[in-house]
């Protein structure tokens, strides 16, 4: 399996368009909105989420390129973990792909209809298919779910669906055994994910904030203590210690508050120490 | 007033993320999704539309960049000429924003509450006024409004709701007199139009389309002959005989399918025979 890495950081991206932060004007690598691309076979090729950033990730990544044909592309559909416009208003960009299937937690299927009508704009281009989440073959790989939170997206807060709306993936290939778990979103180390990622070879952790008073202290802004949890993501430093010898584990979706996006700061330097890397966009994995 | 042009194609940019056909393949000089930046004082700035390739513009261009306080931005206010996603699907990305007032028509207000709800995400942010063109006057610029056409986007088609659904702006320069015309999409040379440029430094025309035909040729899509007038652009070909002296004529928002995206075809050369230009993204004027 081939897994690229389109997009490695949280919403807004780094630098974020509208912050003048420390670290967004200290010229550290940018990064896209978080975004990945797998294959069985270097062909048919599998989004998981579908950043804002899509267009230019599509751009950046040869295997992803249309072609032979005039109007083939190699996409041959979507993974949604959640429904975060950070992680679906990609979607929107593909509407003319000619129908892609899109798979996703039912709560989302149902916030992408009612509270942001994505879909109803996108079916008018015809050939989409909304599909739940559940096992899964498709092309060699083997798909697996794990729900992790119950956080509803901004715009749905008054949604009464139960959850859950956030998922992990479990990827498998098939025919070479290799392991992708992905897990952008993680409000706790979930029940069960010691268990999830037991085999894989790689899993790609929620890396969005550091430390649980980052963001308040970076931007100014009043969001007080522990608003990081409130957010739905797990800092890394309540993860690190969780890890464990056997996959590799790589941080992605971080945010621009995150000190480590700066490869001199001693953060990226305890991330790299405790067992995990902090791969840039483009990086390429083979399972 | 400074005048930044921030993106010079029409939607799906160039290359287009799903196309190979020859000239998405050529090499020719990329080009990103229809935006443009204007100010009078280079301090304050306004967009005219907002394309989904929003993040990445102004990361291009650093008078929008943020600063210097961490979260002050240079950016005032949006004028939308239509309600098409490729103008304002970028709204959703600025929706961290801390608010800022939206010019559009009537029409196109509603199809942003109605079909395509961005207003009420966005709203969710706080601080955001949507506000019925007129004539106006911003920060040291004199807006003036004529309606283009009557093309609905196609998430709204099925809309009862009069028109115009797509408008040209006249911005002066209070100032130093400075006049430019923004009109991206142009169904017919419009009653009036002559008289609305007749004074202007700089029109940014409708350049989606070189010929009636291309688009079917390009992409052996079976569009049929006339497709493009249907689609509420008027060709270059139909636009060059009517340019006069006085103006500086420019063609945007051109699609991939337009043969002078590329510099070294018959096509290009006939626009600057014809008096006009094809500046590439990041293109300055001042007016």
């Amino acid at each position: 399996m081939r897994v690229i890495l389109l997009g490695t950081a949280a919403g807004g991206g780094f630098p974020q368009w509208n912050c003048a932060c420390a670290l967004c004007t200290s010229g550290a690598p940018p990064r896209t909105q978080d975004c990945v691309a797998v294959s069985a076979d270097g062909e048919g090729w599998y989004l998981l989420n579908v950043s804002p950033d899509i267009r230019a990730q599509i751009l950046a990544t040869p295997p992803l390129r249309a072609g032979p044909g005039p109007r083939e592309i190699p996409l041959r559909g979507v993974l949604l973990t959640d429904a975060e416009l950070d992680h679906s208003l990609g979607l929107l960009m593909l509407r003319e792909a000619g129908g892609l299937p899109v798979w996703a937690p039912d709560t989302v299927l149902r916030a992408l209809s009612d509270q942001f009508p994505a879909r109803s704009i996108i079916d008018g281009y015809g050939g989409w298919e909304w599909l739940s989440t559940s096992e899964i073959t498709i092309d060699g790989l083997r798909v697996s779910v794990l729900p992790v939170s119950d956080k509803r997206p901004k715009y749905a807060r008054s949604s009464t669906e139960d959850g859950p709306w956030v998922v992990a993936y479990r990827i498998e290939d098939v025919r070479t055994g290799g392991v992708l778990v992905y897990a952008p979103c993680l409000k706790s180390w979930p029940d069960g994910f010691d268990e999830f990622t037991r085999d894989a070879g790689l899993v790609l952790l929620d890396g969005t904030f550091y430390a649980p008073d980052e963001m308040s202290a970076a931007t100014e802004a009043k969001v007080g203590d522990g608003a990081q949890l409130a957010m739905g993501h797990l800092p890394i430093t309540g993860s690190l210690a969780r890890l464990r010898s056997g996959p590799r584990w790589a941080f992605t979706h971080l945010n621009n508050t995150n000190p480590v996006v700066d490869p001199a700061s001693p953060e990226h330097a305890a991330v790299l120490d405790g067992g995990a890397s902090l791969p840039l966009d483009g990086t390429e994995f083979k399972l």
